[in-house]
């Protein structure tokens, strides 16, 4: 059992309030609460106004829980946490050892003059409060009881703080609050490529029937993810049930699932290049250097990956990459968004990098340049390999605008280069 | 003024309590509710479990406020919003005229049998409430008075719905209450590669004094925002009290915002160099794309952007832009990440594409590769243009990790060429 009933997220700032921005942090801490056996009861959103903090942590003190807070802890004038949080307790706030000689040395290095006081404030914390230090930034975050019991975690707001401070100290604390890690087991399955209600319907048994592990099913763009979380039962232990389902699930679902739990399609891609000592080139029209970025963004991709190109125009598909301007241009051609010039571009990469793969992208984006033949969303994909040619035509959900067409096709394309290096069926051609 | 003193959010599902699914109503009905003059006090997420909004409902009603709820009104069992809502006011469900023949029918088409009382559950309302009409789906919204006088608007949880419901109907409805939409302002201001206590310092004075209109600051990465939000107030309109905050703002930060409200970087960068019938290239390594594609995310880039070069390796320095090996190899070279390099990316770049400017950046992304002479986060950028080429050391943050450093690496980049084109002074040197 939990030594915590539950736990509640907070989240503070007038940008979220205001709309302005997305709540990143909300979902990955309930997540992350959920992993260590805590149930999230509610969130909430406040912004800073002097007192809001305070009068809400009054309402939801004297409850054995855990509030776990992001943002509200930087440097400026109203970033108030800290300051309420002292007061909710009585106390003061103190300075962490050490904490002033970094910031004074951090403000010195970046800034070139002496830290003000306001900067240094990041570096205290109430008093009797544990402080929790910030890899990822100046503000250091902290774990306090509140005079009737219940415990409050504040962690800095910016997405990249806020997740650092967690591993790195945060979820040790809460563990220990918590009584230990509890028995739970988590899986993620990731597919993409196939649509949500196309799986759904393989599994619609297992979601409609699944109590213990719990199943559930999440679409973002074209990725789609299956979940599990196993508790004990009857002398079975949380992962052997976990277990059972997730062969249950591979089974059904076989090669469309690219993934588990924390990892990339790219991450995957990058991974089986490697232990293929294969390289991946990239010529990309309307993705205009996603493909190229994605795989870029793989930490170690330089062993697989070397030579890109973006070939927006047409005389760039020809100077860059030798694409036929017969092909492209007079009514008769097939045009730049074509079979033909899918396959022209990943040849022409593959040939210049001496690359074993490439990948040759071409489509309409859109808002504009959509035609009856060729409507907005369209998009050829051409890989070039070891043993030949091909495109497929993966026309895109044009719902999600321009951006969503740009990052439906890289998706497309690295499923489809997975799919090659992994002997799977190819993907299937797509024409709404 | 508005007839309501303020508006809060609340979002309603157990999928967003564990960390599944990211909440995507709540920002958008706060921006909207903004742009009524309505502002979001606060915001609250719960679950599905009986007794949670009723609860919630009972605390909140008795001020003169709009609640307006996104999820929990579809056909599960857990879906229990009307029956709730219903009970917080003491009245029955009752049937939407006609609403029960087309839950019939769309069943019916769709699942070829007869609908149970649970589908058609969604084409009730509490009695006395006003029912939304649900154009992308079947689940009714309504509005309703609390006992206590505060308004609630129940929404469905999709987000497509969730804006139909809302743009047909629900806005209308909102803006009738709230007494017609207000007379308010709002603008956003956009500075980057300048740090926000740098920022802060230059308009602390306004930061604390600021009432109306209310002055925010908020940081995502690079970018630094002001928000700025005026009501009306003694004879003087909204927009003539933002406007003299606006002048002051621009006034202090000159050349440092790059852009207001809707408008990004990139997107500037567009729109300046069509405003000169200018192309710009690309020629990147650590950023491996992610330039390119930022300009070609904006709609109508191909005006402006036609060639763009991944260069990730050295020899695709050399082969593809004519980089000299001698720059990068041996003991005396300067080595691939250097001014030399990345000037020479840039010319390379502006020669082949025939284009006006174009940019080259070198870089060590991390997490590997850096040295004591160059450690992770060195990164030089490239400008070649019209009138010659140079480049700027900008050494990047490494905190947030790989993608940090390369985003960082393409607003410096972005901002750099947008000062050259509107002949502002450079960027300095950035070295920690």
């Amino acid at each position: 059992m939990n030594k915590l009933d539950f736990a509640l997220v907070l989240s503070v700032g007038e940008e979220l309030l205001d709309g302005r921005v997305r709540d990143l942090n909300a979902s990955y801490l309930a997540t992350e609460l959920r992993q260590l056996g805590l149930s999230v009861q509610a969130m909430y959103t406040i912004g800073d106004q002097a007192g809001s903090l305070l009068q809400l942590l009054q309402r939801l003190d004297g409850q054995n829980c855990l509030i776990i807070s992001s943002g509200g802890l930087g440097p400026t004038a109203d970033d108030r946490v800290r300051a309420e949080t002292a007061q909710a307790m009585g106390v003061n706030l103190v300075e962490i050892a050490g904490a002033r000689a970094e910031l004074q040395s951090l403000h010195q290095k970046f800034q070139g003059c002496e830290a003000p006081p306001h900067f240094l404030a990041q570096g205290t914390v109430p008093e009797g409060g544990q402080a929790l230090c910030n890899p990822a930034g100046t503000a250091w975050g902290f774990l306090a009881t509140l005079p009737g019991g219940a415990h409050l975690m504040c962690l800095p707001g910016p997405p990249v703080e806020c997740q650092k401070v967690w591993t790195e100290g945060g979820m040790a604390a809460a563990e220990q609050l918590s009584g230990g890690r509890q028995d739970l087991a988590y899986a993620l399955f990731h597919t993409t490529s196939l649509p949500e209600s196309t799986i759904e319907d393989r599994i619609r048994d297992l979601l409609e029937n699944s109590l213990n592990p719990r199943l559930g099913i999440t679409a973002h763009g074209k990725q789609v993810t299956l979940s599990l979380l196993a508790h004990p039962e009857a002398g079975c232990s949380a992962q052997a049930l976990l277990d059972r389902s997730a062969s249950e699930i591979e089974q059904r679902l076989g090669h469309w699932i690219w993934g588990r739990d924390q990892q990339t399609l790219e991450g995957i891609v990058v991974q089986e290049l490697a232990a293929r000592g294969q390289q991946l080139a990239t010529a990309e029209s309307c993705t205009g250097g996603l493909l190229a970025s994605a795989m870029t963004g793989v930490p170690g991709a330089s062993k697989v990956f070397k030579f890109g190109w973006v070939s927006y125009a047409n005389c760039a598909k020809s100077l860059q990459l030798g694409v036929s301007a017969e092909l492209m241009d007079g009514p008769q051609a097939p045009g730049a968004v074509s079979a033909e010039v899918a396959v022209a571009l990943a040849e022409g990469a593959r040939a210049q990098a001496k690359a074993d793969w490439a990948i040759g992208i071409t489509g309409i984006a859109g808002p504009g340049g959509g035609s009856a033949d060729k409507p907005v969303g369209t998009v050829w994909i051409g890989l070039a390999g070891p043993s030949g040619s091909h495109a497929v035509l993966r026309q895109q959900w044009t719902r999600a605008g321009r951006g969503g067409v740009q990052n439906g096709a890289v998706r497309d394309a690295l499923e489809a280069l997975r799919r090659e290096l992994l002997a799977l069926p190819r993907l299937p051609e797509r024409r709404f």
